[in-house]
């Protein structure tokens, strides 16, 4: 009854040498987070196929439910995130003629030159479900891996929020998660731990979690509540806070709500 | 003869929910790599034992040199870096008095709280060597694990500069690396493939590699040459790929030399 827990790889020496910054990473997690889910953790790599592999690796070793690969989808031969995967999963490069037509039909290649570079970029492992690019060319793709979900989006910003709104949130499920964030001030998470074991035990389908941090030399504490069971009432634990946070002489006020 | 590499692992749930971007690692990659090395890689955890304990597995299984880790040394409890590190490597967490020492000098705690959260900060793993955070107050540590180094550096990013500089740089042994970085165009890195080749084979201490990319939808190749060969004189590298490069139409120029 957790929140469902993305791992994030991206993809590119630009990353790794300073020359950009990681902003799908700030992105995706702070989206994933407001819809109800959690990056566990991210992974960055060289366009090199060997640090593809070992950071793959890594994300089917860990705990999160999906894993989502970012960048190397291009037409030029660095590129490399497809064939990388294909071969670290054993399984052939075959040209998606979905994901083809798709291409030619949005973006109409001029040249045989613009003709071979769509198709190296259709280009996706066996068994791969093609992720259409309305924002820019390269196709993603969707694999399950075992029992976890891979999915393979461009690493050009627009071109990555195009593609995880339209294929990887229906898959977080908003709909159905929801949760509280509650911001406390003047109470310590030692003093307040026994409420929250007894609330863990009163709802078993809920997953309440407290956050300790310091703003502005002040220490806050939050407390957040979530659930994919449509039947509890989060407010109830609410007012359970509310009421022990107040008897200590605590402030408290609901930061967040989905 | 490779180039000296790194593995980041930083440690801040605030990176991962999308609070804060990630501008330590963009420092690291880019001041290492003007160095002469290499971040191999990268992992962001949350504050979480188990989750540091994965990205310390991750990074001990990468191929880099040494390990880098930034964050979660600061007073309160949910900084738990040192303590994951102890408990991973099976070693005692025990008061560092010279890392104590230091800071009391530094910074003169006022109240009992505070001496307490010095000690708390000051409680390094066993066999750790401390160091001292002229900017701020939590010390980091520097361990050996088998071969390889790690040094535990704050999160703060000018703790993180200062103490980079201070005890990173050494190791990586700025004086010791030479290299250039040529900027090509109009020439592909295939055509110029078998005279990298050649240029390994004459010198054999020297790393050559080649990073094409696109600039502005142009095709541009670099190829880089580093060495800690002191009887090398990398221009004469430079000089064989610009005549072939010249005898073959395309540009190139000297972009970086250290």
């Amino acid at each position: 009854m957790g929140r469902v827990s993305a791992f994030i790889v991206n993809i590119g020496t630009e990353l790794l040498i300073g020359r950009t910054i990681n902003g799908n990473l700030q992105w995706l997690g702070s989206r994933i987070y407001s819809l109800g889910g959690e990056v566990l953790g991210s992974i960055t790599v060289h366009d090199r196929k060997n640090q593809i592999a070992f950071a793959l690796k890594c994300a089917l070793n860990s705990e999160a439910d999906f894993i989502i690969t970012t960048g190397g989808l291009g037409p030029t031969y660095d590129d490399i995130t497809m064939e990388a995967i294909a071969e670290w999963l054993g399984k052939k490069l075959v040209l998606n003629e979905n994901a083809l037509s798709f291409m030619i039909k949005l973006r109409k290649p001029m040249s045989e030159e613009s003709k071979k570079a769509y198709e190296k970029m259709a280009t996706l492992p066996e068994g791969s479900t093609p992720l259409f690019n309305y924002v820019g060319a390269a196709p993603g793709a969707m694999l399950l891996i075992g029992e976890k979900r891979l999915f393979v989006l461009p690493g050009v910003p627009r071109e990555m929020k195009d593609m995880f709104e339209r294929y990887v949130e229906p898959f977080i499920g908003h709909s159905v998660s929801r949760g509280i964030v509650t911001r406390i001030e003047e109470i310590f998470e030692a003093q307040i731990s026994p409420l929250i074991t007894k609330l863990t035990k009163s709802f078993p389908s809920v997953y309440v979690k407290s956050h300790p941090s310091m703003e502005y030399g002040k220490s806050v504490l939050r407390i957040e509540a979530w659930t994919q069971d449509s039947s509890v009432d989060l407010m109830e634990i609410y007012r359970e806070l509310e009421n022990f946070v107040k008897a200590h002489g605590g402030k408290i006020n609901l930061e967040n709500q989905t």
